[in-house]
């Protein structure tokens, strides 16, 4: 870019990427970001204090290309909530399975942090639950989902889904009979969530 | 040991174990499971054909030491089969969760190839698949549970509770709402279990 033009978060972000996706998370500098900008990497650590607020700046972001289509499906109404929560979850599942193959570098990036309590993995989780438990509160509203509590049956359903979308598993995605497996799954947990206790 | 007893599969094996315990499977070789045995590799060799095999073998008897008692459980009669499951999986996880904290290095041998489709970790599947059928069929049969095929019952079961058992996740289960967590699901796949189709 121009060194004369205002240098924003989304530049350095833009350029960090890049940088990521060529080198690698382990060899990925905040030198090597600030070269490809042309400013001194001073002006980086003004607005990102580390390498590692850098690299986990760049997944938060990453990671809105995946949630943003799902919370246009949770906020879509009209139809069947469980029809409506299985798009969200074959939406997210092929999301996930095509990242983890065509977006390898920055699937590895997230895939890295995902099992750790940092803020940017914590804020994705309480997002995907709160768009699950928003269609559920329709579901139990409109009476298509036996009454319960919407927050606590979104959570025991995004837990109950780890194998299907959780990056650890990203190998056992490979396995032919994934898609029967979920469909196994998900039958089981629509009997739970139709089902009154 | 005594050079002059006869080298059985079982000596190999405590050998090697001993040897991956103290030196980690990195940077365990078969020449030194062989010094620890007092025989030559050679000698290993004829009964191992490769350090991966000796390895996988190991790993292979330990995850026998997880599934036994479970097997136990699972072949007990009488009383309540959806409590009888909740025991069978209560021993699991409790098991998964102390072997993560106490026996650091063999779970993390098993969790290296936890994702894998080698011959082991599919028997291990395959059993704990069996046991859970084995339960979920005689509470079908007594009208406990809905009537359904209990073998794809049992493996839509094992796949919702990965977040709870699969190696994977080892470093979530410290967080402390895990139990609970567990506890949501159960509830959730429960309902699941009685509700008929």
């Amino acid at each position: 870019m121009a060194s004369d033009l205002p240098l924003t978060k989304e530049n350095i972000l833009d350029a960090a990427e890049q940088v990521l996706r060529r080198y690698g998370p382990d060899k990925t500098s905040v030198v090597d970001v600030a070269r490809v900008l042309k400013v001194s990497h001073g002006t980086i650590y003004r607005h990102y204090p580390s390498k590692a607020a850098l690299r986990e700046a760049v997944t938060e972001r990453w990671l809105h290309t995946l949630s943003d289509p799902l919370e246009a499906i949770a906020r879509q109404t009209g139809g069947s909530e469980l029809q409506r929560l299985r798009h969200w979850y074959d939406t997210l599942i092929q999301s996930k399975r095509r990242y983890a193959v065509e977006d390898a570098e920055m699937f590895a990036m997230y895939a890295a942090v995902s099992a750790k309590p940092i803020p940017i993995i914590t804020e994705h989780i309480r997002a995907m639950n709160e768009q699950i438990a928003s269609i559920i509160r329709r579901g139990m509203d409109s009476g298509e989902m036996a009454a319960g509590d919407p927050v606590t049956t979104a959570r025991a359903l995004f837990n109950a889904t780890s194998y299907f979308h959780h990056p650890a598993h990203a190998a056992e995605w490979e396995n032919g009979e994934i898609d029967r497996c979920f469909d196994e799954v998900w039958t089981l947990l629509c009997r739970g969530l139709q089902a009154s206790s």
